[in-house]
């Protein structure tokens, strides 16, 4: 309704376009995913009030009453509440998340020696390594079907992980006995939560080339299954660099040259693109049916969405010719390999490139950090930390950013609607990719936040807060204190704003009913593009998705793996500038996550 | 050929069941599994006489040079053969596996002491778990379509893993270098060396308790894709109980009661039987096609091949009841709980209960250790070890153990020859369950050596061998060495027996072209059930395998994973008596992996 009311003459210009895209994200309905029938024979379950602190875990007991498992806790009590000595010393040395956040994010002199200092540098690496990625079960332990620990969250690996279990079903209410028994009506959480009047561009300078990294790399592991159901995914646990090479063997193979180890390219005027999809017989692209791209218009792409957007073109077209380019770097160093071997050992180079470049340049933009976040992962060899992943549910639905996404995109002097983005590789090819690429740099996305979602987004926002509810994520609050924070006591404390503290009440009436999602994007503003609660709980989530990959380990990690010491190199010297001013045919300028100086 | 000339009687009587039985393993011809076209344009590789020591790894480089990479590997030199100052006294620490595996079977006064004293025996166990499991690569590097680390290897699961890479398709030999250029006849190789003249019993009692233990509990690992080619698997990593509760969720829910957690069963005489295949619809059990089995008498069970021997019968039984009386007994603990929580809490329980007794009743008669082997997973918690585990296609081809098979077996004075007990679970219900147990008890199982593989599991062994051809299994020297066992100098060393070295000598003409699994098994006799050098592989691979389970990492290793403090303990105090004793209907007597002196 509010759709109709805010945005008609769009809506209806683009009407064809919406309905392409409400078909491909608007696959599945809410409902209970568990088709075998739920016997709850509780009448009272002192669990649903989540009494245990410190991660200690609940198991109610046949009168009614509770115990909680301090185990592994390092606290004791009823409630897992008293430290023990050690638990008391450690938390004594562990500086509250948000002071560490506010050191780290002012420029003090301690982090001018750390960065210069490189035992020290690896001495930080360490310490973030291994305190964000001891916040994350490895292995797992939930899903999204059971409010308890199952040998399935584990071996079962079609299914997302859960950092916290849902809230069992036979709890008064979705967040446990807090708040109301329903949730509120969604639509009307989105329209006086969410939805954007005016753009708001992000206070950091953020530019459009971020919010495309963002959307090219996360995809390679969020790809839930929604002919299985939400609480499912088709991908790996991590950075398998699927996004570029196809998530199957067959979608792998289609898009392979067999020549070099290169994949198949397509010349425009002496530059490569992406092949036609009409030249690679039999493979499968996501372009939704009725829209009106001619055939001879459809890519072939690793990732089956990316030529639906010109941004996700973009970074697929140089991470294409990247590939290529390091086949030619191996190919001298080893003329006698084969194309097999060219092949796997670029792709493990160009794995190694992008977690070099997400943690040394997107993750350093995003937490704004003043101490220089290092790719360095030697430096968790021969300790506890774990090299396998898994990806939370949870992850993915905080890495909904399309706040991000402004409402048009200026290129060369020409204004784009983003529904003329949609569906559409034209503007590429009209302006050329550099000139594109230049205006991505150039445009700013929005602020994270409330109040900042383009109407076109709609859609995929409502089906993720559906979703958090069919798989009855547990509030903010309880998150905050899955990961360490302590959980906010008012409304006002979290938004830092009246006025939405009094919308978020009349939705949600306690602030331990705030969902996740929700709470999210309404925390006040941060010295991050993200709030503090987001980065401290992506953090975790991303730190150790990005460390465990095996590239990262032992056994990987050394020039061999990457074809000797040039590929080893390329690998350790990544960087974004690079990756684009290797690949684009015109001098590169510029090339950042924020908007240069003179664009603005 | 061999078949006919020896034993043509027997084969005559059994061409139905053997018939079968091929038609159950000799699903595929060994073939090259790479469907793609394989260029070769080297003429000379100087990696294929593997010159890197020390798990150093070669890379070969453009003027036929090559390059070995010492990274990790605590070595330096051309080869890696020098030891850094730090992997010098490292290796002057730990004692040669040869003289420690002496010292650990001898009944020395030092082992008495670590088994009372329970901070020693714990010590003993984290070197044992670290040591072990260091030998293991995790994340793994390796899978069989390539001789080079691959992304692949990791992400793709349906691979099995590789602990040494294939020997390079380009190679002189299939051993690199050494032997002959073609492998020996695979037939002339069982004939003269696997071939059984007479039944050669085990010397440390081994009973067929024991023989069946390792058949059920390892096939819920080793399952080959032969579909895909023998180098994939349909399975997990590990110990997942889907020999008990089924692989896939589908089958699982088959064979689930949906009543109080229970799986389903059929009363027979008062005891619990696993149900029969025509009370659960839909499911599809592996009874070879033709076979006169009457509809009436197939069951379903977890594993669909299960119902085709007793043993396996027997053991399914066992553990059926075992999962329906912890069932019972959570219940009496949390009346509350629905049929799902008990049921997925069971089936923690039960995996507990597995490993347990794997490591503390089986692997302990196996290593004919003095020093007890202790389940103790906490002992490894914040320590390096990696919680995650991929089954190597090289543990697989250790663990064919049918020389442990004999000819026939006695139940009651009654003699059964071994064709006349597959493919039907009569004798279980002529005899009565407990009857059978007791004849499993105390009848021998054969020796683990040369000349004692029975003629009716020929065909699987053949199919073995073919596939460690066709996978370019590197020799047994280089395994040797890549678990820090010095190589076999000789065939005289490796066999302790001269007419046995004189026909190795025939069939590879070099020690080094030996392959993998005749290696194994033609070792001279040593002081554990095994030889020296599958204990010292399959070793690091077993315990990986089971202290890898997620059940003992830090988030998982407490009471309440497994339904409180009394479920804990039904873990903790698991042994393979109670879990027969409980479920037996009569007293059970002398339940163990050995032949109890009053049956020798």
């Amino acid at each position: 309704m509010y759709l109709r009311s805010m945005e008609l003459t769009k809506v209806r210009r683009t009407h064809v376009l919406v309905g392409a895209l409400a078909t491909l994200v608007w696959i599945n309905v809410a409902k209970d995913y568990r088709d075998y029938p739920v016997k709850t024979n509780v009448d009272h379950d002192p669990c649903c009030e989540f009494p245990c602190e410190n991660q200690g875990v609940c198991i109610s007991l046949k009168d009614k009453s509770y115990i909680c498992d301090c185990t592994n806790t390092e606290h004791y009590g009823t409630n897992c509440s008293t430290p023990t000595w050690i638990g008391w010393v450690r938390k004594g040395l562990q500086p509250d998340p948000a002071t560490l956040h506010a050191w780290l994010t002012q420029d003090l002199w301690v982090w001018r020696v750390v960065n210069a200092v490189p035992f020290l540098s690896d001495y930080a690496m360490k310490y973030i390594y291994l305190s964000r990625s001891d916040l994350i079960d490895s292995p797992v332990r939930f899903e999204s079907d059971h409010s308890y620990t199952t040998l399935d969250a584990y071996f079962n690996e079609t299914y997302y992980a859960r950092t916290l279990p849902p809230t069992p079903r036979h709890c008064p209410t979705p967040m446990g006995v807090v708040g109301p028994k329903e949730y509120p009506d969604v639509d009307e959480v989105i329209q006086k939560v969410f939805l954007r009047k005016t753009f708001i561009p992000g206070p950091f300078k953020t530019n459009l080339l971020f919010q495309y990294y963002a959307q090219h790399f996360t995809h390679q592991f969020f790809r839930t299954n929604y002919t299985k159901g939400p609480q499912f995914t088709k991908g790996n646990g991590g950075v398998d660099a699927s996004n570029i090479y196809g998530l199957t063997e067959s979608h792998r193979r289609h898009i392979r040259l067999f020549k070099d180890g290169k994949l198949k390219y397509r010349e425009v005027n002496g530059e490569h693109f992406p092949p036609l999809l009409k030249d690679v017989e039999g493979l499968d692209m996501e372009y939704p049916p009725g829209l009106p791209i001619p055939e001879e218009s459809k890519h072939a792409l690793g990732h089956p969405f990316y030529a639906l957007l010109p941004g996700l073109f973009a970074y697929s077209t140089i991470w294409l010719r990247e590939h290529n380019r390091v086949c030619d770097v191996l190919k001298e160093e080893h003329p006698h390999w084969d194309d097999e071997r060219l092949y796997h050992t670029a792709k493990l180079i160009i794995t190694g490139e992008i977690i070099k470049i997400t943690v040394e340049n997107y993750v350093q933009h995003l937490s704004q950090y003043k101490v220089n976040v290092k790719f360095r992962p030697h430096v968790v060899h021969n300790t506890r930390f774990q090299f396998h992943n898994r990806i939370n549910v949870e992850f993915d639905h905080l890495y909904h950013w399309h706040q991000l996404v402004p409402d048009g995109i200026t290129i060369n002097d020409t204004y784009y609607d983003l529904m003329d983005m949609a569906f559409s590789v034209k503007p590429i090819f009209t302006h050329g990719l550099d000139t594109f690429i230049q205006a991505l740099n150039s445009n700013r996305a929005g602020k994270m936040g409330p109040h900042n979602h383009g109407v076109v987004n709609v859609p995929v926002l409502k089906r993720m807060l559906l979703n958090s509810r069919a798989l009855r994520f547990q509030g903010i609050n309880s998150y905050r204190k899955r990961f360490k924070m302590s959980p906010f006591k008012s409304f006002e404390e979290l938004t830092g704003d009246q006025e939405l503290a009094d919308v978020l009440r009349g939705l949600y009436g306690h602030i331990d009913a705030v969902e996740f999602y929700v709470g999210l994007f309404t925390e006040h503003d941060g010295p991050s593009v993200m709030s503090l609660t987001v980065v401290n709980m992506g953090g975790p989530w991303s730190v150790k998705g990005l460390i465990a990959n095996p590239i990262c380990s032992p056994q990987y990690w050394k020039p061999s793996t990457f074809g000797g010491e040039k590929g080893f190199e390329i690998v350790n010297t990544a960087s974004l500038e690079k990756l684009f001013c290797r690949n684009m045919k015109s001098k590169c300028q510029n090339i950042d996550f924020v908007v240069p100086d003179s664009s603005l």
